[in-house]
């Protein structure tokens, strides 16, 4: 905000973005969206938990054989690469296809994209398999559309999501995917436009699983509305950022805000979510 | 009840439910059954506590090298098809077939049975090995029932229990199986006599792996009175529903339901367990 | 305690633990060591939360493709056995390879170890591969010690932690490792020193992946101090302890315990540690 005149024009965009939130969220909790996930093992409680509190009907099923009957019935497929094996990479590239075939959103996570040199072609593969979101950390977006390897600190992210802006956009437009970065910030571009939501705690990544969780919740928020994608990734990381902060005031360390933040999600009403949401432009 | 004599017919009955359901509960807690679980990713941490709270000593152990030496020394198997995948077939049908040469009882929860042919026909042919008892929602024993494959909603149901009765029934018949229906109101059958179990909450719905976890502590409650099938069926599904609404007494959300869901089943005593209870033969 | 003089001289001794349990949580926290655990499905949630909230950071990673790469770089490795399978069995050793070469400790938790034929041999394997601790519960260190399979409760012990002293050493003197046997009191033994570690409440029991998640935090401890490996891995037995003292305050049954031990872990500062640990010379 540099002036007041700012200040006046960006008011209602500001309402615009938070009306934009809730009628998806209400979108989401009124028609269920049947959420595939192809996921780590540590996130699929987590994920099922998020994504049933917000109202979709999550469907953790990755088994080759089934995907040509099951992929094309769901609204939306999440694939997430934490614990990766040559063995579940076939089901997550056919999935991903299948979906893609069938019109239906799919998002991807790359976790710890650049650990080591299978674990990035392996996510560079699901790249081209048309994404219609991507979202990482800094470090994993950096590795993307670097394509490279680099020392890493695990899952965890050594770059904030500020770094990876460029980044993120040059992914975006290599990939055409809707490519959002996770971080004190998240960042969200579709390779021109960026936009910030600036909801969350910092205690929210002292909890495994919530980057996964969130990207399932992306997947459920875009399969209600497929014709404004950006929109909905940033409204679906601002919710569950929303939902931590309100978890954080009964919290008394990472368990509990835990429990309280997947309450605050299932909770969470309309007057919540246009009094705290915070997306913005940045560019 | 359709007057006063019915009710005062099924005054005792209702009692003697009550009664059996805390016995079986006392009996578990005191004998400590270990229960081998074959089960799905999502669902194993919320088994193996609820197993634990309960006061029966849990092993997920899956590996088809061990099941000859392991399984016949447990005291009941739960298999789970939930995250199923052609790798883990094997061991869920050896494990099955070595729990009933030992005499042991095994309980099948066909999740998403109908969710594809290949999903389907792995049920059937779990079913073929003579399960104890089988749980699932109603449109899962609607799908075994009809071995048939239909549009789905993942591994929620869309048909409530009581739209399963005949299903369950016919089910029960050819399998030879006790068969249970998760719903509003969970049914038990045998074929013939039918009852119902009148716990619980509809927020349990919003829990990933509740439906898993009951099933588990029916293997628990079954290990320790095979005579009487149908009703430690019945007495852990009303137990586990008891628990459930314990604990939506303290609840704000999914996530503190659960916490205090398992907290009550670890600390339900005779009192609570008498006054709660309902179980009622339903024909 | 025989005596007061006792009393005097054991006084700076249990100061001087407590200082140096404390020291090692706060280099933990400050360095955020980097955890590679190759985990059974059970306690993936749980060991990465554990290790979140004492300031490590986990990778749940377990691709042998990726292991050459990624192993060398991580601080310290977690192998646990618990849903062991023929196909994660040869990237558990290859692992423990590399953090052996690397220089890097690695720490064996031996789930079931005397379940099976099968996992009885893939725990000696391993135990082979020069772990730096080994941590287990009565009857899995007794298996071990013994090399034998024997009539078991699944993955609970049937013996006190005071009962497999013997084992432990003997099992420490055969491997090499620093021995810890998980009970009423923590036992940790080089082979000739025994340790006790006299925290913990009983209902820690009751929560699937608690002994799993604090061999987790033993490598986290032990990767900031290698030097001193048995003072590292009482530590962290007690420092997990104390948690769960801390969090019994708080809880109403098991579910509760494990939010509160976490919450508590994350917040445990100097002056509970120092007045809280309990670690004696047991010989």
């Amino acid at each position: 905000m540099e002036s007041e005149s700012n200040y006046k024009e960006e008011e209602p965009e500001a309402t615009m973005w938070s009306q934009k939130a809730w009628a998806l969220l209400s979108t989401v909790r009124s028609q269920s969206p049947l959420i595939q996930c192809i996921t780590n093992f540590v996130s699929m409680d987590l994920m099922a938990n998020t994504l049933l509190s917000a109202g979709a009907s999550p469907a953790m099923l990755h088994t080759l054989e089934e995907l040509p009957e099951f992929t094309p019935q769901v609204h939306a497929l999440c694939v997430n690469v934490g614990t990766l094996s040559a063995g579940w990479l076939p089901a997550m590239k056919l999935a991903a296809e299948l979906a893609h075939k069938s019109g239906k959103p799919w998002v991807l996570d790359p976790v710890a994209a650049g650990a080591s040199s299978f674990r990035l072609k392996a996510c560079l593969e699901l790249v081209e398999l048309k994404p219609t979101v991507i979202r990482g950390n800094g470090s994993e977006i950096i590795a993307l559309a670097k394509a490279s390897v680099e020392p890493t600190k695990g899952v965890d992210s050594s770059h904030e999501s500020t770094d990876a802006v460029e980044s993120a956009k040059s992914l975006a437009q290599a990939s055409g995917a809707i490519v959002a970065v996770s971080g004190a910030v998240d960042i969200v571009t579709d390779g021109k436009k960026v936009v910030g939501a600036h909801n969350g705690v910092a205690m929210m990544t002292k909890i495994t699983a919530t980057g996964c969780s969130v990207t399932a919740l992306i997947a459920a928020f875009v399969s209600v509305d497929q014709s404004h994608v950006l929109e909905a990734t940033a409204s679906a990381l601002s919710i569950f950022g929303i939902a931590g902060e309100m978890g954080m005031k009964m919290a008394n360390g990472p368990a509990s805000l835990r429990i309280h933040l997947i309450d605050s999600l299932y909770g969470i009403d309309e007057a919540c979510v246009l009094s705290h949401a915070k997306i913005t432009s940045l560019s």
